[in-house]
């Protein structure tokens, strides 16, 4: 049918968001129309804070409010490590698992020749020189993502930054906590093999 | 982690949403960050719009900028059957569907006793004026829920309208069409056999 403009508009918004279609961006749209004014008011004032409100941090690129950001400000935090991250959303991932208590460091992408995305085209730079000015810094943990860009990213940083003398790692390759050995593809479980430890 | 205010929110915004979870939430509060500036103030402004823009249909309780809406508008619909469902999104889903020519009347909730829900609390008075007003309807067609509290409100409205002389029919119960009859529900294929039709 032909949805009134509005409705129309809002359905069309909706879609743009990650694993929504048209079918549920409509679910969506006629869902918020049924709201309380207050919440819908809420809703769109939220969407306008995010990006007028936040920005990058000028020292790990996490978004923050305040400048630099709560992470980098906290001085209780184990200055000596840094865990570079492809997005902020790896970051936040790695925050909430409650256990970590270094910094962060955000790349804003991966390298990828194929997709014509280079060193330069990476928050590489910021972190060069954030290890030049802090000599405090003594271990880089690298949290691509375990596919090819992000084998290749870990690589790219381990050969620029080693030569410093800065001790880089790479996350774990194995079995998911709690997974049956039988559900694991192929490649993980070469990797778990490999990576096998001592008991 | 704690989220920065702005990101908090909006996370909280999308949790609102009907079968959006924390997780979900969130991914998709960071992927709002990551959008175009236009496309997040577009949809802000779609979300005010659908409140301040839309109201209910005078004569028929669906949604519309207009009054009334363009469906009660349209003189080249059928004016002599009206389809009674429970939301508005079910009118959609038959406007959809892209055959009936006929009208609306959205009842905007379905008897249920258990939740306090009587004949006062929907919109049947509106239904009820609409038909002494307009002589040339000849049938409602019940479109509620195929659940009890759809069918109790099926039988309701039968009992109310057919001493007016008003045909009242309900949707057919049976198997989804391209749908196997060993997955049937028992109680579905209970309902297609009564229902059957002669070949």
């Amino acid at each position: 049918m032909q949805y009134p403009e509005p409705i129309a508009r809002l359905i069309d918004s909706y879609t743009k968001l990650p694993g929504i279609g048209i079918k549920s961006a409509t679910r969506l749209a006629i869902h918020t129309m049924e709201m309380a004014e207050q919440d819908v008011t809420g809703f769109a004032q939220a969407l306008i804070s995010v990006k007028r409100d936040l920005h990058f941090c000028s020292i790990c690129g996490n978004f923050t409010e305040t400048d630099p950001c709560a992470i980098c400000a906290d001085p209780d935090r184990d200055q000596s490590t840094i865990i570079v991250v492809e997005e902020v959303k790896d970051l936040m991932a790695i925050e909430n698992a409650g256990e970590y208590r270094g910094l962060y460091h955000v790349l804003h992408g991966v390298l990828s020749p194929l997709n014509g995305k280079g060193p330069d085209d990476i928050n590489i730079d910021t972190l060069v020189k954030r290890l030049q000015s802090h000599d405090e810094i003594e271990e880089i943990i690298v949290a691509t993502n375990a596919n090819a860009e992000g084998e290749a990213t870990a690589m790219y940083l381990s050969r620029l930054l080693k030569p410093a003398g800065i001790r880089v790692s790479r996350l774990a390759t194995g079995l998911s906590v709690g997974s049956d050995i039988d559900y694991a593809d192929q490649i993980t479980l070469i990797k778990a093999v490999e990576g096998r430890t001592l008991l």
